[in-house]
Parts: structure tokens; sequence; C-alpha cells
């Protein structure tokens, strides 16, 4: 369901966003894929592998490249990337809230925070002690900000958003509901017969334009800082250990944990469900296939996976699932054949 | 530790929830595991393993196939399923709460939110604008509902739900503490320089009688509605993907994530920890067993496996992995061999 | 970023923690790893391989062995364990919080519920009927406690912890932002055409001395408790599952997940992203390394691992991996060629 929103014109949009209109310069007041819209709808092809889909269209006008505009009878809006053009339409249709200023009265603000009187509080918000917050910031419902946290300007925190003490949080930033920011790292040193708590005393840095998705979980650093860089992306119900360093512009899709002290270059892509050990470096522009587990360091940029089989019938997985534990003596007993036999390895062997 | 109940006989039970009493109509007032009961409980076999220790239990009765009752001093109630029958019994002595209706006055209620009378909302409760909730609903401590949602009746919200604005929950949902319905999905698209978001303007929309466990999180869509259907059950820390779809009676277990736009079809039992890509469908009644990555669809119903291996010593553990980066070396060492001294499957394709 | 300490003298650091002072007895005020010190800084050298950053470093002073201490200029303090000292260190200049007695004007509290007048209740903290609490517990805001609840002393819950009905928690324990103790257990049987819920009427039992981390979920026993014994160690977003036992001064480490009635016993480290099966029985003293599944039981301490195989790059992975489904099929063309051509396995075979 979406609201109803002012029809534009394609005219305006291009007035604005930028392209080239071909066709009628028809009203549109709706976003919608290619095979769910209608005669109000605004539409893009950016998938070639739709492009039959473009035929059976309801909608009033597509966003396409120059190469799919040709024979296009339907009004289109013609530019190099049709998904991040959609991407700006869908801003226009559905700007961020804006700050409405003001203190929910339920709101437990300290006397000493120091809140930009266009800040909006919502219900039930705490802001404890020395805490600082930038001007048209929104904090949603039962936020709670730590003592002494600082917060940028033009942020949006949905509901049950929690910052630790002592944290700093960029401009720009999106928080969503429940996530959990500047927890304790996992520490513990043992003590012949129990645990003994290793105080966390860094804190957790967090850049302008990063978006945290919801229950997502970044622990304060336990000396030095935990950081998340400017504009990096982090998905739903992600763990960010202690001391761990994510660089600019990288994107971590949902259920990723990164262990302690691991560094992640910038414009990395980490599919959802990573796990990546701790104290590992990993390179710029390194993408991790979804589902994969991270041992070790990757060094150059590239596309890397790991961990991941096919999905079989359960017959078929347990029968081949009981030979991994036994690899290492198939590979035996392969060689042992080899040497009977004098394969191609082992003829390669004598010419040296 | 349980509430004492008021003792019942078995001729009560049998008359509410059916099944044939054998033996003396004691009274039973507790629920019980085989092992574990006294001369109050009430337990039951529904596992045959565990048919030797009904010998020894200490259960004042039990609950068992017509099979089983054989041969049974114990008074006991025969019925085709011991399980469902031990789950009802449960249900008469731990019915759900009932709704107190009121609002505690330390909750945020808007104006035009519709609220049936009858419905229970606990403290420091916020219900935005325009929202809507059916007759006996209960909402526990903390839950923050958005402006537009609909919640329909007898539902029961543990504390600490987060609801974002316009989406749709049927009746007699169950939510447990933490989770958060409808958060932005994860849509970036990049401008060059830095990430865009991508405005997220679906819902999610949840049927009824759908069960959904603590700190879950599912995503509304980017176009178009994320959806539960009805009768499903989400265990805890699930992460649901934008406009993802969920059949009916649909069962996932704890700490699965499904990326967008994956669509489960009905009756399916989704193990635990399982991970599976974006864009797939799975056909009704498939079975995928805990820990599976699902990398591709999954077309014909069925139980499926992969990715988990057998849990080895470290050491035969190190020892094998390595070879998992050469097995398609190996396989051509195979080939080669079998090249070389004419095994079956060569000669079968000389015979071609 | 560290709030300035009071400076203290090497030779009180030795009277209160032990350790021998080697060369001056200098003033300290700052915790600091041996790369990042500064001339007001104690730092400490565990891992050996740092042993070369000794030179280098700017701190006034280090903890170190009598092996490490050998020609080292710098002042130190010589101990058996640096890494355990160290962590001493960190507790005297930042000590946990020390509860200010007093409930928040804010916070919803029953009438009956037995609160020790020195406990400290933060803002909008919900207390429900019949919870007790013991002296010097401090809720930080929005804790959500509830009915029959027991908290032991000296614990710190911080923002947002909820916990349900009749669940018991011991002293001194630590308990993370976001944390849900004691949700239902997924428990439901099949009746015919739908889902019936069994009722999850157990409790979450948690020991003393344990630390639960942030967004980490443990449900309550169906029949029967789930139980965290005293000293465990539990990191962020983990899943406990009903009936699940973790033995004493286990530590659990992030994003784990532990499925229902699996007992693990003491002392055992279970790394990050681990999935364990359920009704599984894992022996004191195992060692399970990150990412793996433990698909089955464990009777031996030792170190295990699973599941997890080399990052590979995509393409290297990709023609591995299509390999991993028919193993099976490689073992047997494997052995046909042993048969063919008599290899040692077959010899010895002969022998017999």
């Amino acid at each position: 369901m979406q609201h109803k929103n002012l029809a534009v014109r394609l005219s305006e949009l291009v007035q604005k966003l930028g392209g080239e209109l071909r066709g009628a310069d028809v009203l549109v007041s709706r976003l919608a894929p290619l095979d769910d819209s209608d005669c109000e709808s605004i539409t893009f092809l950016s998938n070639p592998k739709l492009k039959s889909q473009l035929a059976q269209t309801q909608a009033a006008a597509v966003i396409v490249t120059a190469a799919d505009a040709d024979n296009l009878s339907l009004p289109c809006i013609v530019t190099n990337d049709p998904y991040l053009y959609f991407a700006r339409v869908g801003q226009l249709f559905h700007p961020l809230p804006v700050a409405v200023p003001g203190i929910h009265p339920t709101a437990v603000v300290a006397d000493d925070a120091q809140i930009d009187p266009s800040v909006e509080i919502g219900p039930n918000v705490v802001v404890e002690a020395g805490a600082r917050i930038g001007a048209r910031t929104i904090l949603k419902a039962a936020c709670i900000i730590g003592a002494g946290v600082e917060i940028g300007g033009d942020c949006l925190f949905y509901p049950r958003v929690t910052v630790y003490s002592d944290c700093v949080i960029g401009s720009r930033v999106i928080v969503h509901a429940g996530a959990v920011i500047g927890s304790d790292g996992f520490g513990n040193a043992w003590a012949r017969d129990h645990w003994e708590k290793i105080p966390q005393i860094g804190r957790a840095v967090i850049g302008d334009d990063v978006e945290i998705g919801a229950n997502t979980t970044i622990d304060r650093g336990a000396l030095g800082d935990t950081v998340i860089a400017s504009g990096a992306r982090l998905d739903n119900m992600i763990q960010i250990g202690h001391n761990v360093e994510i660089g600019r512009f990288t994107a971590i899709a949902a259920c990723s944990g990164i262990a302690g002290s691991t560094k992640i270059g910038a414009g990395c892509l980490i599919g959802g469900g990573v796990g990546m050990s701790g104290h590992l470096k990993i390179a710029d522009r390194v993408v991790v296939l979804g589902g994969s587990n991270v041992p070790s360091s990757i060094e150059e940029p590239g596309v890397y996976g790991g961990s991941v089989t096919p999905i079989m019938p359960q017959a078929v997985w347990r029968r081949n699932a009981v030979h991994y534990s036994h690899l290492d003596q198939l590979v035996k007993r392969v060689r042992e054949l080899e040497k009977k036999i004098g394969t191609a390895e082992n003829e390669t062997g004598s010419k040296v």
C-alpha cells in the first residue's frame, strides 16, 4: 500500500533528475514494478531479462536505457542507470520524514544534554547526561541515548534504538528499530577457575550517511574504537565485534557476523549470512557471496565464495556428506593409484 | 516451575478433548515429561524409543496410542496422536492470557487510533495516528505500533514489539519480545561514488494465526508487500527480507535468514540456521535440514540438505578442509586414471 | 575515548593485584594496546608474536611474563598471566557502575514487587507483580521484568532487557541491551490442517556471574527449565532453544544457535556462528571452531571443526562446489580403480 502522491509530469522529473523524455509528457503518481503497474505508475527496466515484460506493462511510463528505448511505444525517460533514476524518483515521491521540532512530554532528557532546538524526540525516549544531538535529527519512540553520546544532524532513529555511553554517530545516519550500538565486546580472561570480564572501554564510532538495520548489534572497542566508516550500509541482524573496522561504502547483507578486530576495506559487498573470523584483513572491493565463511584474510579485490554447497535431496546429501571427513584419505588413495600406473602428473615429474 | 492448576479427572479431559479412558479415573493437575513426573502429573508417550521409561514413570496417568496402551497398568487416555492430545491438555491447563480491557495511563495513544474497547494496552505502549486494533488484543509493555497499522483481534504482543507504519497483521497472531515488523528492506543503488537509498514503500502483511519469535525481523516490501501467510510459524531471530512470501503453515526454526523476493511454498519445514538466497522459489511441502544453505530454487516437495558436514576433531577437519578447494582437480585426476586403465565408465562410453 | 582516570603508581597496582615490580615506580592512568600507547599508559604483552612491538612502544609501563621481562628497559610488572593482570588493572580503572538507589518516577513497578531499597531502577522500567530484585542490582532504562521473576543482587541490566514471567536470574549477572530471557520455545503440534501451540510452561534459569550479550534470546523450557549455569558467558545475538542446558564457565561467541534440549557441558568454548542441532550432548571442555555446524553429539573433550571450507575466488569455489554433490560417486570410482589395479587397500584385503 502506498500513500497517494501528488501526480507529476515526466517533464518535471527530467527537470529535477535529468535524463531525456521521449513520448507523451504524461502524469505519474506511483512507483511500481514492471509486472504490477497501472495507468498512474512509472516503472523501470534495468534487468535485460525482464525486457519481454515491457510489452505487457500497464504502466504510464518507464525509465530505460537508450538501448531499450528504441521501438518503445510507451512514454519513457532515457538514462544511463534506470535503477538509480528510479531510486531518485522514489526519493521524490517518498522523502524521508522531516523532523517536527520538540520533545515529547514522556521523554526523559538529562538537563545537561545538548539538544538542537530543531530535533524531534518521540515518546519514552531517554537521553542521558551530556549527550549531544544535532539539528533536525529524529529519535522515534523509546530510543535510549547513553551518557556522553554524540549524534550528528539529520539522523533518523527508528523506535527502540539503544546507543551505549560515549559512542559517536555522524550525520544523516539511519538506524532501524532494535539496533544496539556500543554494547560491550566479548572480552573474558580465564582466571584459573572462572572468567573475569575485560572492561570494554573503547567506543563505537559511526561515520556520516550510514544505514544500520533492525536488531543489528555493534560492539564498542575493547581498547580503541570499533569504526563504521561513512557511507557504509549494514542490513538487519548483523553482529559487529569489538574493534572491527568497516570501510567506506562497504555494504553487508543481513545475518552476517564479523568477529573482533577484523578490518574490512572500502567498497566491499558482503553477502547475507557470512561469518568472518577475527583479526582478518579484507582488501578493498572484495565481494563475498552469501553464506560463505571467511576463515582467513583476503588480500586481492575480487569475488569470493566458500562453504556453501549445492542443496541436495537428503539421501544424496547424507551419502556425500559422510565422505567430507575422509577427503584426505581419498586424495591419498588417488595419489597411490597414480604412482602405480604413472599418470600425467607423475610423468611430468619424471621429465624434470 | 508451573503454577498449580486445578486438578481435573481423566474423564473430564476425555469429555472435552476426545480419546478413550482406560483404567482408574484419577485426578491430574500437572503436565510432565515421562522421566520427571509425580503422582499429580499426566504425561505422554509419542516416541516409541521412550517406551521403556513407561514402566518407571511416577505419573498418575499417560496419554498413549492404542498400540502402546496394551499391557499398561497405569491409567491412560488412548488417542491416535498423543503429542497433539498433550498439547491440548497443556492449552487447557495453561490457556493464553485473556485481555484485561483498558489502556495503561503511561501508554501514548494517538487520538485518532481506533482501539476496540476490549483491548488491553500495557505500560509505555505507543500507538501512532490512524492505527486500528481489534477486539481482545493484548499489547504488553513498550510495544510500538506505527501510524496506519492494522492489527486484528485476539492477538498477543509480548513486550517491545515494534510494527512500522502501514503494516497489516491478522487475528490470533502472537509476536514475541523484540520482534520488528516492517523495517526497511535493504535497497541501495550505487551512484558512482556513494549509495542512494531506495525507498521501501511496500508493507509487511501478516496473516491470521501466525506466531513470530523473539527478536525476529520482517522487512516491508520495496514495492509490493512482504507476506507471511496465515498459520505460519517463525521462531526467534529470523530475518525475512523484502518481498519475501512465506506460505500457509510453513514453519521456520530459529536463526534462519530468507533473502529478498524469495517465495517459500505452503507446509514447508525450514530448519534452524538455514540461509536462503534471494529470488528463489521453494515448492510446497519442502523440508530443509538445519544449517543448510539454499543457493538455488527447489521445485519438488521432499527433504533437502546441504553445506553441513560431520563435526570432526580439528586436525581431521583441517586435513580434509584443505582438499575442498582442490576437488575439481581431484576429479580430473580420477578421470585421467580411468582413461588410462579403462574403467566401467570408459567402457560404457566405448560401447556407444 | 576513555574517561581520564586517577593516576596510580605501579607499586600500588602490585600491592592490590600482586606481581613483581621491576624498574621505576612510574605513574599510569590509562590502559592501552602495545602499538597505541602514550607516556601515561600501561600496556601488556601476552602474545609472543607481538614482542617486537615492545621496543617501539610509547607506554610508561608494561605487564609481562618473567621470560619477556629480561633485557627490558621499560618499567614493568612481572606476572604469570599478563592478560589476566591487564583485565584486573582494567577493572580497577573502569569498575562496573554502582547502583544509585531509587526508582525513577517514570518506572512502573507493581505494588507487590519486592525491590531491595538499594536497587537502582531507571526510566520507563516495568516490574510486574510478584517480581523480586536483590540488593544493589541496576535495571537501566526500559527493562521489562515479568511477573514472578526473581533477580539476585549486584546485577547490571542494560536498557531494554526483557525477562518473561517466572524466570530466575542469579547474582552478579550482566545482561546487555535488547536481550530476551524466557520467551516461548518453538513448540508446535500438527493437527491435520493447522499447527497448535504447545504451551511453554518451564522457565529460563540463569546462574550467578553470567554475562549475556545484546539481542541474545533464551527460550524458557517447554516442560522443565532452560538452564544457563553459573559463570557462563554468552555473546551477542545467540539463540538458546527450550530446555537447553549450558554448563558452568562455558563461553559461546556471537551468532551461535543451540537447538532445543541440547546439553553443553562445562568449560566449553563455542565459536561464533556455530549451529548445534537439538537433543545433542556435548562433553565438558569441548572447543568448537567458529562457523561449524554440529549435527551430532560430541563425547570427548577436544577441539572440533566442520562445515567451514577455505574461502576461494568465485570461479574456483563454483568449480569445486559442483563436485560436493557427487563425492559419493567419486569415491566409488576410486574404489573401482583400486579393484582393477590392486592397490594397497586391496592387497591388505587379500591378505586376510
